[in-house]
């Protein structure tokens, strides 16, 4: 534990060095209708390691397959791992699509520089997501809804015990071809709103996309279930000020005092995960605001705030009737409509409108998914693999 | 995402099963003196394997090896991860000893809980630890000081992204021959008590020995090196409450307003790991205080506290003179004396007696190190392996 800094890496991330190893032994992709999230993959995986003595090595993308580490390995003890969900859509001429694929890049690297994992140079590992998205993009399933969900991984891999900054780390990427989250209409989900269980604290590492972040909450979901409850609405200090849900962000519309419909979200205080989905909901809603870019369905005027939500706020609303929508937002479903929440013995209905969903989370989800899918022409969050 | 309980598992861990395969390629154990912390591994290792189907699987003693695993497992994306560490020390006779593994048994299952990872009878896994320390017996190094360290480690292995209990399981043990934290003397530690970094907090996993809570500590340590302090004092609240240092308990001696010497060190409040080490000196000193078991060398009379303790009381404390003592409690070195605390600009500087360490200090190392090595006869605590 001697908290010297590792010397400057070597080698930066190269894409041009890539090497490829074809797999000999291509598999069949499943049929669309039958695939469950993240448990299907695809022939071949990214995998670039590092070391501090070397850089990063160059980056190879080879078949699936197995990753052999040390048993005293760093990653199985203290949980040196971050991640990223971005996704691969088809668009009508059957071209592959990422989107914002810049903004997962830039949190991976905030994400790695809090865990003092190595950083890299974002664009690279575009082009090598590119580059193994188009080797596979046969495992890119193009009907509507569908899409191939692309998994960045960070880890450190050091084979020693001491509790320090790792000299070993293995980025990879692996890919999974995903159905709809929603195969037959919205699903609303219910929250069950617990105070005594905490996600994030300011000082902590909850705004970054941290492994850690995500196995001490699984427990208070099934916790949330034996309830009768689908997740969890993670709230924050005696004012059980809102926060997250699961694991997306937490949007709520609701209608303001002059009767003007407000779109709100916590702002990133340290605790909030900052979300692709959440910063394009917000971007996308400023533009309708503004009246530069009008999205249909959504209400004329619309105030779009960051801004501390409590429950207790929550429970006016509902009791005004002025609760007029809650909804997750996040890469696997876009947006998640929220029904119900259970706090303090009481459940909060909230509206979900016809068919399952509000009106903004419909209005968002639609023309995020148009952009996602190239209808939008030249949109710059779009981008076209080759 | 369903929330649904796994079945209860089929079969239990089993001692009586355990399967041997003795390595055909016995390594030589390096020097005592060349010995650096959980950078050499003995021969053998534990491995049983858990699926939600069928419980635990045989137990196998097998060479040690690195292990094989997809990378869609869950421990390297959502940190389904824990640990224990504990040591073998070899008596006068050459016996090797084991320290409270019962109490290092029931903490790790606490932590398996709470991960929704499957739990076990720590008893069994205690004969399995033993019977793997006895196989390596001669990889525990018998000068004084040194020990074998044995870590037990569970993770979460299902190959598949969705965030939910694992269906699958490895629980492993490796061991590590390691010399003494103190090679010539104690080296007292300087802390950084930086406010802005949080280990742990209320309805978090603070008081669990979890992965989560170990990787974040790493780059506020780096922090605390550039600014030259060993190690970081973790506070929590506007109030400043010490918590715990770097990846070890906290123990602070004062002198109370009566003259009598106080022992302090935070309650189990949620947030503070509950160490085997700050268990033992807490019962030692209770039985010394008390007068059922004096120990030699500790002040005759001592009030013996679990209570919360804030920075502004320290400072008071070290202005009037009446700050004794300050160290960490942990299996690694034991107790390790802090010199120094910088905090808010201040440097606050603490006795450390003769040859770096208090008087509370050096006696609680004298009898638990006398414990450990069976030089207690028949003290329940020290448990022999054959």
């Amino acid at each position: 534990m001697t908290g010297e800094l590792a010397p400057s890496p070597v080698l930066g991330l190269d894409s041009s060095k890539v090497q490829i190893e074809q797999t000999s032994n291509p598999r069949t992709r499943p049929p669309s209708e039958s695939l469950i999230f993240g448990q299907s993959f695809s022939d071949h995986m990214l995998v670039v390691p590092w070391s501090s003595q070397t850089g990063w090595d160059t980056p190879k993308i080879q078949p699936y397959a197995p990753l052999t580490l040390d048993p005293s390995s760093v990653i199985f003890h203290y949980a040196p791992s971050l991640f990223e969900g971005m996704k691969a859509y088809k668009d009508k001429d059957g071209k592959c699509r990422l989107f914002r694929p810049d903004m997962n890049m830039r949190r991976m690297n905030t994400s790695a520089d809090r865990l003092a994992l190595p950083t890299f140079d974002g664009g690279e590992l575009t082009q090598l997501i590119r580059k193994l998205v188009s080797i596979d993009s046969t495992w890119v399933p193009n009907e509507p809804g569908h899409s191939m969900y692309i998994r960045p991984t960070l880890i450190g891999t050091q084979a020693a015990l001491g509790v320090n900054q790792t000299s070993d780390a293995l980025l990879f990427v692996i890919t999974s071809p995903v159905g709809p989250y929603y195969k037959t209409g919205f699903k609303p989900v219910s929250l069950s709103a617990d105070p005594s269980q905490v996600r994030a604290w300011p000082g902590g590492v909850g705004q970054y996309k941290l492994g850690a972040n995500y196995a001490p909450g699984i427990k208070p979901q099934m916790q949330a279930a034996t309830k009768g409850y689908h997740q969890n609405l993670w709230l924050f200090g005696d004012e059980a000020w809102l926060t997250e849900v699961g694991t997306m962000n937490l949007f709520v519309v609701v209608k303001g005092q002059d009767g003007v419909t407000e779109l709100v979200t916590p702002p990133l205080n340290g605790m909030i995960l900052p979300g692709v989905t959440r910063d394009s909901i917000l971007s996308l809603a400023r533009g309708h605001a503004s009246g530069s870019a009008p999205i249909a369905g959504l209400p004329k005027q619309l105030r779009v705030v960051e801004r501390e939500m409590n429950m207790a706020e929550v429970m006016a609303h509902s009791d005004r009737g002025s609760l007029l929508e809650m909804f997750g937002a996040g890469t696997a479903a876009v947006v998640s409509p929220v029904e119900r929440v259970g706090y303090k013995g009481r459940d909060i209905m909230i509206p979900t409108g016809e068919g399952g969903a509000g009106n903004v989370a419909k209005a968002m989800l639609g023309e995020i998914d148009a952009i996602q899918r190239g209808e939008r022409a030249s949109h710059p969050w779009s981008v076209l693999v080759d």
